[in-house]
């Protein structure tokens, strides 16, 4: 299992080349939910996202001579765009396997990090095994999106360096997908204050991590439909999952509306860009305000990785949102 | 004229009260321009933007007699919530004097900050006549929006914060509007860099600044059709007109869809929300990049106060920008 050690070590590998991304409070924010509310601003990380932590850190653990093969990701998100930059940075090829149909600026970013990009069609072809192939020619790395102990103590730098600058907190509401984020999160969290409290926040449709922690066991849904792209995952990862069934108090689940909500809010009173899995953490404790009254509550803001017409899309009704 | 220990001054009382907000800089943006861009983020500032500064600085400055008897300002916009705030952080009383269809969400905020709100019909009434009535009256104070010395201190302190963070710099470009920020930041970075050049950035089509530096004289202007709703002025002011005579170069104009695009690149880029006028001294440096090229920069955001609704109006191109 992940052990604070593991996400030390990270920290170690990431500093100074990392951002420390600032922690931010509204005075709004607080008087509206009756609560003291430190957020996390990895919308300010490198690439736009707090996936550049654990891609980094992955990168960076390999031995030089694994690195001289290459490293190879699947991915359509931020991750692509993390291994691509973590690739760049230490001087070695990165190929990625992105669905055609990635938005273009995505596209653009990956192979703007200098990264290759094999393109597939997901409806007919299955990209881990293009991915398991491209690792068996070139003798090159698989980096996984979170269900790897050195993505996971990445990710969990996050919530270290949160509550370094905060100090102690009652409760800690990460966003939630495949739970990299969340398991890093929740024992780098855990160590610096034994007594916090770990909330994942999904999607309400995409509710599959909670389903798993109420069964005690992986749950497995169809692709869900919401506006959080990062979070459609159909499954936790078995590495993830064991730290969360072991640290992660609940999930709290947020309609997609609310999510909205929370991207508007986040650019009228505090001035920042959300994507909206980037938003899930704070549509969530906004949801759910009544259980956080009081207390001192820390959450991510994961990622802003939004275009700007997609954002107009969201905000003025033109794309659906129910 | 405006001096340095004006500025320093209005910095020893502004601590602790207004934000040190961050320096940002953008890897993208520096290799797109060519240049090492340092942005002072005021659209993080108390309020959204940097009129905090001035506002506080002025009521700060006054006797506890004369504030006992309240402060008066007109404006529909940052300059209202700024006298607004400080009122209210110095326990005395404003009144502020905004036309009937100024935005609801900028009524709303300087009623929130427990001002009093004079409403007066910008097509038949006189705003300044109803204000210097109330002062009659009230014996209130009057908090002017820029041309006043103790303003223009309070604005100074943004390129104060921005030099001390950043060292030496090549050129600083400020949004400009009646000239407090411009004046104010002027003074502090000639004293911190004497060797700076400092610019203004102005909408093309309310270029009064531009006029008057090149005439040697303050030329007036029709209200300007400018999406720029912080720098419609008119004119600019006598005190602050005598230091931009005496330390500023040039004045930059945008226009205004190149404002727009500034807004995106800041939205999409940086993560950051800018109102038109807080985008406009990074408009004026992408529109005459090439007068920057090698150059340390600095420049202002000097707000974020824009509805999403009004910011997806501007960018999906549903409210003409030409």
């Amino acid at each position: 299992m992940l052990q604070i050690d593991d996400v030390l070590a990270a920290a170690g590998r990431l500093e100074g080349v990392a951002h420390r991304t600032p922690v931010l409070t509204s005075r709004t924010l607080d008087e509206a939910l009756g609560a003291s509310v430190f957020l996390k601003a990895e919308n300010f990380q490198r690439m736009g996202a707090f996936k550049f932590r654990g891609g980094y850190n992955a990168v960076n653990s390999l031995t030089e001579a694994e690195r001289a093969r290459g490293v190879v990701a699947f991915s359509s998100g931020n991750h692509a765009q993390a291994v691509a930059l973590a690739a760049r940075l230490h001087g070695c090829r990165a190929t990625i396997v992105m669905p055609t149909d990635a938005p273009a600026l995505k596209l653009a970013a990956t192979r703007g990090y200098g990264a290759e990009v094999v393109l597939y069609d997901r409806y007919k072809e299955d990209r881990a095994a293009i991915a398991t192939r491209l690792v068996q020619e070139q003798g090159a790395h698989l980096i996984p999106p979170f269900d790897d102990l050195r993505v996971m103590a990445g990710q969990g730098t996050a919530a270290l360096e949160l509550l370094q600058d905060t100090g102690p907190l009652d409760a800690l509401i990460v966003c939630a997908g495949g739970g990299g984020l969340l398991s890093g999160c929740a024992v780098a969290a855990k160590h610096l204050a034994p007594g916090i409290r770990v909330y994942g926040a999904e999607p309400e449709r995409g509710d599959d991590m909670r389903q798993s922690l109420r069964a005690g066991r992986i749950v497995s849904i169809d692709v869900p439909r919401t506006i959080c792209d990062g979070q459609q995952t159909q499954a936790v990862g078995r590495h993830t999952f064991e730290v969360i069934q072991a640290l992660v108090s609940d999930v709290l689940t947020v309609p997609d509306p609310v999510v909205v909500e929370a991207m508007r809010f986040a650019f009228e009173r505090m001035k920042v860009v959300l994507e909206p899995s980037g938003a899930c953490a704070l549509a969530a404790l906004m949801h759910h305000r009544d259980q956080f009254r009081g207390q001192r509550v820390g959450l991510t803001l994961s990622g802003g990785n939004i275009g700007a017409d997609r954002f107009v899309a969201l905000l003025s009704g033109a794309e659906r949102v129910d």
